[in-house]
């Protein structure tokens, strides 16, 4: 950490920024710069109350991190790509997984309609939403306990791994019977409270950027899962929220080699909450594959204007079919990357 | 709700838009333009359900919503401002509340220093968290059932109101024992969960607005509360996130006189977490009285450089006497046109 | 466009309306709606006038636009992808172009070294600033006319076409005079009177999105050219600005599919703008194929760290050949789609 | 400025990093932390080409800039705020300056009754636009040389002074000779050329900040100005862009303290671009002058539902006096404060 002071800070300013850092165990190396003194902090260990403290004390004018501030998520930690394994399968391993199916779990017949196509399009997960976050109180918000039975049907139907959406630490227990996967929303990525029941869970966590959430807030989200017991997280890009009302929201996908910089964790990218927008879903999946993801979380609904939610950035079975038969040369090439790297971050660096 | 159609419809799509409306029970009135035909959807009821399956419907360029999706909590349905009744206070009413004291409470010195402090500078209510909601796993996480008592005890002995945050709905119950009002943070804006159990907690609630959340969805959020039972909602503005990095967050200010305009709850503003910079809150404060807000919630520690969190925004003690002495004559012209009109927003109007 | 009254608009607000719309020679279309009127405007041409008007007249409570503001630049104007020709190649054809080359013109060694690289590696074009927009006045702005010499100079010796920044209107007839191409800065997308001159200047444009521009705000922008007589405009997606810092700009990326259904205009990525780092430059490239854009603008330099400008966002010549070689199966791929529908875009809608 | 090198920078990549700030004429001072190397980079003058340089040097993880880019606007240059007299009046002296009139000069008869208008309410200050940015080229773009004809005509009717936009830099001696103070519109704060060509222009400048634009740049454009003679900018913030659609833009009103910390500049605030709204105008433009602006800009049309552009956000005569009105006892309580100290901004230090 690097503190700088004020331009015209007085010597008992910057001594008592000198004794503060002491206080909290660091060394200080000062450095008097022809306007102003620059004071470096020297040590080990996380440095956030230190930063904080000192952005608080007279004289400072700001506090500047130099060490990320999460540490079991990050490549310095672990050089691998960390391949999570769900159901039998490897998210970050040797394959490229698609997830797909409704937002909802509205009925039986929609759940196994959905997961039958999926699975012979070539998907390997089936995601279905029991318990909803809805904006409006008014909107349908879930079938809850009995969606997760649908779930499970539909897993014994097909062979799909589960994924679906916990929505309070209060559910954990119950989710965690019936799923191979917790996600968690872009809602929930800051529920600390959350975040800290799925360290001891027992199932993998694929965990949404938040709409306005930094990079490193997400991965200080992962962090949260990992240092609560639980190392088996995968990030999900999802789009961010900005000025642009073109699409609902603007997929930052850039954020999948940033990811893949700073972290071990696989990241797939959800290419419906990204545009809002059906038409638009194939053409991101496929930059999705080509910039490296390790899956994608896809929305698909046997009849999209019938969904009771999200019809509008849903796929069609048929429309599903198509997107993976034009995404098939582009799996080939990624595997081809991934197999000549352990990963392809790795050879991005 | 308008539907506005493709310009190459065909006229089978647009029949099956026609049909799908009077399905969900509303009329139909269409408008053949030059270009394309535009459908008025006509009827009464939250439309939601509907427009997300018309937008999801072949031939169908955009639906637009005309009228607010949220209604307990609109103007429409209330015309008089609400005064929410806090610890024999009216936020709302006819006096400016201003809400002072720690980010966190650290300790029983701390947190009735800060207390006897504020109270004797004019605050009315006390904050401080006992559950803190932090961004990283390693930062202090609040002092728990401990803070809650220590914060109980602050209130014998000033006699001052207790706001304190509650972050799952696992813990309704325990905070609602303890304190006056329930604060959502803005990370929470949209936990339904949590939204759906402060309906029968049997106190206010301050919502606060999340980072990137819209006006619109600030009060979807107020209307889970209201519609799970509990109209005693209290909005709060606390800076939103932009691009701007010179503050913490950017004041969306001008949100104060919108709410007035949409909703009957009263609206407070938090210039502290508005601006993350202790410098900028007298201002930013005064600011908020002139706008109409109903009152202020500000961070003061007694030692912010001590603080175990939001150290660089909090005033100390002296800072905040200060500032309330530099408010009053701008508290005076607020509690003038607060009287002439039942409340500034009716008057902008 | 639907005009929205408010709930309690009287019916003298409602007649003078109306009367206002039929004033701009438009028809009128009411509905009357459970809880409020609504009424249709009917008619062509372009409505902006008509609609600012009424958002500004009493009882209004919203204009909503139904068609699109720009026309000659749209889909629904013309079916067909443009394809740009520039110094004999085609930008939206068949091919998919390269454009590279360091930010600034710096010195004939560096241009003719960059320029001879990038044409070994695959470019066909060679970007290069003569005049520079540099956000301090003490930066290095370009050394204007001898760097426009010196573009001329490589182009006679590698035979690549020239792209190169136009920043005022003043100077249009000078760089066009040099250049293939007249490169519009994100800065200028809304300097109109640059615009308004640019369309009779001969030469093709190339309009970056500006930093906080919306789609539609880019289409208007093009279609002020457009509008001034010059119909060969290619539209630059180069990252937007948002809260994230992690990367320079975010790379919408989903713009290259929202704009191949709302224009016939050619898009290309620049992903050294939206990343601003060298390393995720490579991989967003990749994504820029896959997705449909019709072509690259990349940042090279022989020695990025001496570069004037841009350097961390500048591949080396090195860097830039590896990426080629990389991109090359993606590009094949890209070749085979556009071969099967006239273009990527059409097929998609 | 601080390097921050990669965790496992080679001791070449260290050694020539020092070189190469060597090469800049700075001098090294380098901290070995427990994790990487930090090295502090000493001396004077503008460190932008050297950040860019290093930035792009291998083994670099970041470079961290400790000074502000600007020199001739920062408050450690010139410790008093400065007053800019435009036509006889001080912007940014004892009296709180409010500049009135509307978005477009459309004719004499609408132009004479404006400005008669607001110079009987108090208004100080004419605004008017001659010069049109429109985001459409269909729409109205100014009576250009008869608008500024206008204005002069009203100023000898009014005795106000006269501000208007200036869009090229072509047309800086025209409009010079007309107006007393030169305005650059949000889309052109970063219009170089533009600045440029104002520093010899001989009028003041209000210079407004970009729709996107950080403090930051706005800082550096008026440094453009400044560095290029003319040293008369006054500031203004009008609402920047962010998600939120219930305004226009949204109003960075916590920008006006935070120049006031960072610049000696006078700032005016714009709060009818900052909502687009007519009825939030009064309530922002009272906490304008409680939060210690130097003045306001703000539309003011005859007939708002005729004038040709923002008519929504535009007051009418009648709504323009009952403002002044209101605010006047705001206005009595900031020249007292003003009074107190040189400056509101000084007193917040």
């Amino acid at each position: 950490m690097i503190i700088s002071m004020r331009q015209h800070a007085t010597k008992e300013e910057i001594d008592h920024v000198c004794e503060r850092i002491r206080d909290f165990g660091y060394r200080v190396h000062s450095i008097d710069g022809e306007e102003r003194v620059v004071i470096g902090v020297v040590g080990t260990g996380d440095v956030t109350a230190c930063l904080e403290s000192l952005e608080a004390t007279p004289g400072v004018e700001r506090a500047v991190r130099i060490s990320a501030p999460y540490k079991f998520v990050s490549r310095e930690f672990k050089k691998e790509h960390s391949a999570i394994r769900v159901n039998g399968l490897e998210v970050g391993g040797a394959e490229f997984i698609v997830m797909a199916g409704p937002c909802s779990v509205e009925s039986e017949k929609q759940i196994m309609e959905t997961a039958e196509a999926v699975a012979e399009a070539g998907a390997r997960m089936l995601r279905g939403g029991a318990f909803k976050p809805r904006t409006s109180p008014y909107d349908f918000q879930g079938l809850e306990l009995e969606g997760l039975k649908l779930l499970r049907k539909a897993k014994e139907a097909t062979g799909l791994g589960i994924i679906t959406e916990i929505m309070s630490d209060r559910d954990v227990d119950l989710v965690a019977e019936y799923t191979d996967c917790m996600q968690v929303g872009a809602r929930n990525m800051q529920n600390f409270a959350l975040l800290k029941s799925l360290g001891s869970c027992g199932r993998p966590v694929l965990l949404k950027r938040g709409l306005s959430s930094t990079i490193k807030e997400l991965l200080m989200s992962a962090e949260y899962v990992v240092a609560h017991g639980n190392s088996e997280v995968i990030l999900c890009e999802r789009g961010i929220r900005t000025f642009e009302t073109a699409t609902r929201n603007t997929c930052d996908i850039a954020a999948v080699p940033v990811l893949n910089e700073l972290t071990h964790l696989p990241v797939v990218l959800d290419p419906s909450h990204a545009t809002g927008k059906r038409s638009l879903v194939p053409a991101l999946a496929r930059a999705g594959v080509a910039i490296g993801a390790d899956g994608l979380i896809v929305e698909v609904h046997p009849c999209p204007e019938k969904a009771v939610s999200d019809g509008a950035q849903s796929l069609t079975p048929a429309g599903f079919r198509q997107m993976m038969r034009d995404m098939a040369p582009y799996i080939r090439l990624w595997k081809e990357a991934r197999a000549q790297s352990s990963t392809l971050a790795v050879a991005a660096l």
